[in-house]
């Protein structure tokens, strides 16, 4: 990279704002995935004329632009593919700049940690809901740029259900201001639908203004063992269709189960093919209690073996327990593992793990199951040694053929991780040549030069 | 319009399908609207690969292809700008193709009429929430063109947020398929949202893949009235911020008020300065109850001179029969009235009110407000004579003032009618020239010749 290039980052920025030393190449080199690229440069703007500034000069030096928060991404999307360009971290943008409680909105910069600024608006009775698995680690511009999701999603929507404004860099370095905090407005084409999720390849979000809703004030938790994993998938629809949504509806297989009892040793019955683990929530502590006890008495009449509901917030946090034990279990069975993001129609969630199931034979290789089952997203995560080599090739094709299952079944690629570069391969085959063909041409209209985040998302 | 076009488009979709008699053109020069533009010739396909033989021809002749539905649109949207061109009418393409009860979807043409659609997915328990008050006579096609609201949309979104798939036909006539069952997908950019609001002119929707939830079993309503216009809005915030979202939150101003005693005899109080109509509804009885006293009680709290809350079903509709006696109480007070639906940040509801009464003062025309304070999303309606010259002179001038309020109280101009032709010269004000250009480059680049709705959303 050309010096009088980082000379003018420096002049932007600031020396601090410019990392260049051998170390802090490697740091910025990874995200949550097991790719690598090494940027030529990483820089830290701290506000959005700094952002702008910083496109300015790569777009007239024709060098590639690469936006990440916290690189918690599970798709490589935050890292430079093949290497090289400027790296330009936003995580020195982490100020909440206003709590609106009459509007019900907050404003924040993309740098903003997603638990931190759910902890700041539930200070003033409020709640944010989106509850990404990462949330204590990535940041708000993340969530966006990914349209990421979590298992309270089922009931209060996506992170793009909640963006009601942004502030974007584009690819010329103008500033764009999207939205404001009416809750509806069709006055002109959705942008705000159009960032959401397009992982830093069409603008740079430096800002947000996000949707609000009141924070429940209670919840109540179940825990569902089911002999059948059909019936367990039955039981999802037969809640849903009664008019009950719970916060959460989530799914383990029996692969999970066993995996976290031998971890845990929590005394889950390992016998059983699926369980769910149900919470209610809301403001009124009757109608959360009612829903509660509503859906375990339809988890009895679709056959759960056993059905536990919580008393009080220690059995509560009890029964959470295995749900949030799946992650450290996974790493004692196994020294690496690598989940997916598949989404299926919720009637076809059945189908699908018996697939998975078969693929899993088929190699040799564990693939353990769990995800939001209400929303027929599915993490399915196969475990491996990643030192052995034939390993991870036989790991490349599996993931090809959990796709494949997922799409033969009417499901999609990804729920939640975006395409990054892991899922390119398989974009064409999930959306078809047309759909591709229009979304280059809108990356193209937006990014002449393609020097935002290249490589991400379209197959070269 | 050349004869050979003329002979091309009926050997595509039939003798009975191409319509030029000097009768029809005049039915299909018209919307919802006061505008009025001639096509030369209206075309009615039956099925989306006719849509694709339209627009193939419409391309190679470059002669506009204007879509439309039952022609219900209040921004001009649907009718050929200046004059001319092919109108592409949707209306025979009206069949359900398939209701899923498993996976709560339902898929149709885009001609079906919303509340056809509605009365179809109810007899299975489902519910298809968005319900604009054209909805007798709108087809889903329009209201996704659109991103079509209604009252009911405070809690359950609008018609955007139960857009699952698309079946789009593009200006080059190809056929793009977006989304599927799948709840969440963030494969790639999110085209369900970019077509939805899009009014037509990126592509021509010719069927849709909607969300259903389960049907409401339960309503109950309540009607409040308050002495100051600022404790009902205050009083919308405190419901909605003790964690209750009901279905319907709608504000009736004292000039709506007046205006339906005057016509209707109904009873209501004309001493107050607004109402609020609030109904709950949901799966459990206990709940919906629950939910609508808790609501009344903070109503009481605010400030409410009286509330009042139906008992039965009759109480319910005689509630009801106020909101629902608005239009037909305007129609008998002024020959003509036209519709806005600027739409603000909820807290500056008192506010845009007060000026939209000194516009009314300044102007000598009546201006009745009300809609759906849950949303900030109001509907001032100005009552005239459109016979009268000087009256519609001071109409035009009256729009604009409504739209500066909007726009100077951090509002936007459209909740739910779109920009059609009628917001254009508004549009710059209200989004920037920098979005206005992206979203240009955007329609460039998906309708390169602008064969698709030319003339419409952005001002020439």
């Amino acid at each position: 990279m050309e010096s009088k290039l980082i000379d003018s980052l420096i002049k932007a920025v600031g020396k601090e704002g410019v990392l260049r030393t051998p170390e802090d190449l490697a740091v910025y080199s990874y995200d949550g995935t097991f790719a690598e690229g090494q940027p030529d440069v990483i820089v830290l703007p701290g506000t959005t004329e700094q952002v702008s500034q910083i496109v300015k000069l790569a777009a007239e030096a024709r060098v590639p632009l690469v936006p990440r928060g916290m690189g918690s991404g599970l798709a490589a999307g935050s890292i430079p593919m093949p290497r090289g360009g400027i790296v330009i971290c936003l995580t020195r943008m982490n100020h909440i700049l206003e709590i609106d409680a009459e509007n019900a909105t907050v404003r924040a910069e993309a740098g903003v940690v997603t638990a931190d600024l759910q902890a700041e608006v539930e200070k003033r009775g409020l709640f944010y809901p989106p509850d990404p698995s990462s949330i204590r680690h990535s940041t708000i511009g993340g969530n966006i740029a990914c349209n990421a999701g979590g298992p309270r999603c089922l009931k209060y929507g996506v992170t793009g259900d909640y963006v009601l404004g942004l502030t974007v860099v584009l690819a010329d370095g103008s500033i764009l201001k999207t939205g404001g905090k009416p809750i509806k407005d069709v006055t002109g084409y959705d942008l705000n639908g159009l960032f959401t999720g397009s992982e830093g390849t069409l603008g740079l979000i430096t800002e947000a203004l996000l949707r609000l809703v009141a924070k429940p004030r209670y919840a109540r938790t179940a825990l569902a063992e089911f002999a059948s994993l059909a019936d367990a998938s039955r039981t999802v629809n037969a809640i849903l269709t009664a008019g009950i949504v719970p916060a959460t509806l989530e799914l383990m297989d029996q692969t999970a189960i066993v995996c976290i009892e031998e971890a845990m040793h929590l005394g889950l019955r390992t016998d059983v093919e699926a369980s769910l683990l149900i919470e209610t929530d809301g403001a009124d502590e009757q109608t959360v209690l009612r829903e509660i006890e509503a859906s375990a008495r339809i988890c009895q009449e679709t056959g759960a073996r056993s059905v536990k509901m919580a008393q009080n917030e220690a059995e509560r946090s009890s029964l959470w327990k295995a749900r949030r034990s799946i992650s450290p279990s996974l790493a004692r069975k196994a020294p690496n593992k690598l989940g997916e993001d598949i989404t299926v129609p919720r009637s076809a969630i059945p189908e699908v793990v018996q697939r998975l199931r078969a693929i899993s034979v088929k190699y040799g290789l564990p693939i353990v199951i769990f995800g939001h089952a209400g929303d027929g997203n599915l993490h399915p995560n196969i475990l491996f040694d990643k030192r052995q080599p034939d390993q991870w090739a036989k790991v490349e094709q599996m993931v090809a053929e959990i796709f494949d299952a997922s799409l033969a079944l009417g499901g999609t690629l990804s729920g939640e991780h975006g395409v990054g570069v892991l899922k390119q391969p398989y974009l064409e085959r999930a959306l078809g040549p047309i759909s591709v063909g229009i979304q280059r041409n809108i990356k193209q209209a937006l990014d002449p030069m393609n020097i935002l985040n290249p490589g991400k998302i379209f197959p070269a």
